[in-house]
């Protein structure tokens, strides 16, 4: 296949009838997954201008940068996108911690195996379970 | 917080208005993102039953087990949660390749930095880009 041919846009996405398309922020070297969030056309153009993650709010309905009060931004340095091109994985490098609630990933309780264990071990250490 | 009262079980999920929750698939060990899917909390009930994870598929509507055509199954690690409760992070050990055109991964584009580069490195070696 020709390369020129086979290169998406910002408007060849396939969004959902939101218009959002889901957006799976990983940090660049270490690999870790830190959270999901998702983009429209607009906040994916602003991420390419600004080289921070800009995000849509589905519950307030707005656009946000990541990091605009905490500090903790994601300075971007890669943009890939899965076979069916309803997904974007955004490899960053996330200053500080992704989850508001200040660990690390937003991704911090295990379902399976069972909670007894009580923490997950990660990059950073081991995060509490809650 | 306590750990037991905070432990979230199957039904306590936020899944969207049709049901579902994305769920992010990742390689356990190599920290590679390999596909996104969409399970339901049956599909999740059965993915943990079979330590091999199935979806549902908005396109077929119909339940899928990863692999029950290719051979190429996931075996289950480890699923976390995010702090919201609105995706799902399943580490599995993939047989063979994730991505339905036989690539390891269904990332296999790049959107930014622009595509001239022409191949995406990943663990497996280079994936062409199309």
């Amino acid at each position: 296949m020709d390369l020129e041919r086979d290169a998406l846009g910002i408007e060849d996405f396939k969004y959902d009838s939101a218009g959002l398309i889901p957006a799976v922020i990983q940090q660049f070297d270490s690999r870790e997954v830190l959270m999901v969030a998702y983009m429209n056309s607009e906040s994916l153009a602003k991420t390419l201008e600004t080289g921070k993650t800009w995000f849509w709010s589905r519950s307030r309905s707005k656009y946000w940068m990541k990091g605009e009060s905490s500090g903790h931004t994601q300075d971007v340095k890669e943009i890939l996108y899965d076979c069916d091109a309803d997904t974007l994985l955004v490899l960053v490098d996330q200053t500080g911690v992704a989850c508001h609630t200040q660990a690390r990933t937003c991704f911090y309780r295990r379902l399976y195996p069972s909670a007894d264990a009580g923490t997950i071990e990660n990059d950073e250490g081991d995060i509490p379970l809650s």
